[in-house]
């Protein structure tokens, strides 16, 4: 049994533009995902879920080039969860010039589902990483990242970009712009997550983005702003001593900068009733700034507080189903000691 | 006893980036101002308003250039409407070559004060009208749309811009850029208004955007985007044929463009968290689109909606105070029967 670990991500600025090359900064948050596998005698796969935001599912089905059989709990979100995994089992026999191993294979995961948290980066990050492993072969942090891009790429229709796949690999706040990938050296933001219970559809929100810009020069012209917003974010940070707790004027000035990115998202059609409400819980609790992450469309909304106000105030939104604190990971992709809870429940090794 | 009443109007796009010289599509609405007015022997200005959104207020003072005394409700928003008047009186005079001209004034609205509706042009061009016309003096429609500008801009310290004043002189809805002004032939969209209940403190939103867009070429490349939003939106108004009804497509895609427009005045940090609310609801009710009018920060929101959906929707979301639909006011300025409604309950001539 190998069991490895990678974190989820919150957007300070640039989901959906990232797609079309403008930069992003995910931050890597301590909420994980963790993924034990073992290899098995036979090339079947079988995937047992845990905690998926969902009451666990258990699949068996013959490699990664067989047929998918019926799942017990057959949800898009499942699917498209398998989808992930299958991919990062493909890109680990790949590395690891295997072509008929199974795995029985655990996932088990405190970030949910579609949320826009990077749930599915952080699955085929850590799948990829424990599946190397278990082959014996050791990745670099490179070439993790950028086999797990390829997963999600093959996975999502080419819609990728790589700063999910690369912030949950490397941890920290990173900042991607096309290939270009870097990690930034930043303070410990104080990020506070209200989550809806909901998930988007990150394709279609994708889609949607993608036709508004094809159609309206106004709507490029937006993608093009948030790029903007994301270049001053980052002089921001840079100018930041990463060893001290950000001073309010840095949360102030990025606040004002998360609150106008999210208003751009809006324009874009990815905002929804509920990430909107839950923006405005955290804004008028005293947040320096609020906005969706990640796709989209329902999910989770990331706030910045140093103070215990916007939780506070969340929890007192009704809709928002879950609130949290999320720290900066500080370490991405990990391998973690074997527990029995990562146990598939049959024989450890 | 000389009565004229002129419309208030909605956003169908562009407030705030009309004051940068994008062009702006405001269509005048069935809410209208009335102002009464009565030459006095003394150069006196006493002032009776009713039905502004508050319990009404009397005020009586010296003349257009004299101290302003103590209102008996001193709200902003009386001391605002009290600015607009006097300004109003000020034009007329001026243009009826008077000066000593004292007048009784009521002013009866159905228009929210500061609620993004027009009240204040409303009332300043009803006034102008009113006042000259009792002053013997005649004028034409453009010179009182100048006229009612020149007042905003003086009373709004410059920040004014020809497009609440023109729209609510001609009526229908028109087309202001800068200082080319033209009426626009529309077909009559089926507008629907949220109201909050409360105002935006306009000179305070305005300041806010210029301060952004000061600060960052973002901010100054959304409002630059905000009216490539208005120039699509008349190129499909300008396709539509007037005398019938708006077929679902032009909604459909007009709609489209109220919410992008939405979301870049959210960016802009003019929306609130009733305003999105209201807005939400309007389009989980079915509008086809629905935005914020005017200058933000509380007060209404405009869906485009011709079933009677969003009313219903709008009716039972909490926080929402008020909804109508708004029928475009083809007529703009018009004379006035003298009614007993709109004596100031003392002699009428």
């Amino acid at each position: 049994m190998t069991v490895s670990s990678a974190p989820g991500k919150v957007y300070l600025f640039g989901e959906h533009a990232v797609v079309y090359g403008e930069p992003a900064v995910p931050c890597a948050v301590e909420r994980r995902a963790t993924v034990s596998v073992e290899p098995r005698e036979d090339d079947h796969i079988r995937v047992e879920a845990r905690d998926l935001s969902l009451d666990g599912f258990t699949v068996e089905y013959a490699g990664s080039t067989g047929d998918h059989p019926d799942v017990n709990v057959p949800t898009p979100l499942v699917e498209a969860a398998i989808g992930y995994i299958d991919a990062a089992v493909e890109q680990a026999l790949d590395a690891a010039g295997e072509s008929d191993v199974g795995f029985d294979i655990t996932v088990e995961s405190d970030i949910p589902l579609g949320a826009g948290l990077g749930s599915s980066a952080a699955v085929v990050v850590a799948g990829i990483d424990a599946a190397t492993r278990a082959l014996g072969v050791e990745l670099d942090a490179e070439e993790i990242a950028d086999r797990a891009y390829r997963a999600e790429y093959a996975v999502q229709d080419g819609q990728a970009s790589r700063a999910d796949t690369f912030c949950s690999t490397m941890g920290g706040a990173v900042r991607v712009e096309g290939d270009d990938c870097r990690t930034l050296d930043t303070p410990n933001l104080p990020f506070v997550v209200g989550f809806d219970g909901g998930a988007g559809d990150t394709g279609a929100l994708v889609a949607g983005v993608r036709d508004l810009r094809e159609r309206y020069g106004f709507a490029a012209d937006t993608v093009d702003t948030i790029g903007d917003i994301v270049r001053e974010g980052e002089e921001l940070l840079s100018e930041a001593d990463p060893e001290s707790d950000p001073d309010e004027s840095l949360l102030v000035e990025l606040g004002n900068l998360m609150n106008f990115n999210h208003g751009l998202l809006e324009a874009l059609g990815v905002s929804s009733r509920s990430l909107d409400n839950m923006v405005w819980a955290a804004r008028t609790a005293g947040a320096h700034g609020a906005k969706l992450t990640g796709a989209g469309g329902g999910g989770c909304i990331v706030a910045l507080d140093p103070t215990p106000e916007t939780q506070t105030g969340l929890r007192f939104t009704p809709g928002c189903e879950d609130v949290f604190r999320a720290e900066l990971a500080t370490e991405g992709v990990r391998a973690e000691a074997e527990h029995d809870d990562a146990s598939t429940g049959e024989t450890a090794e």
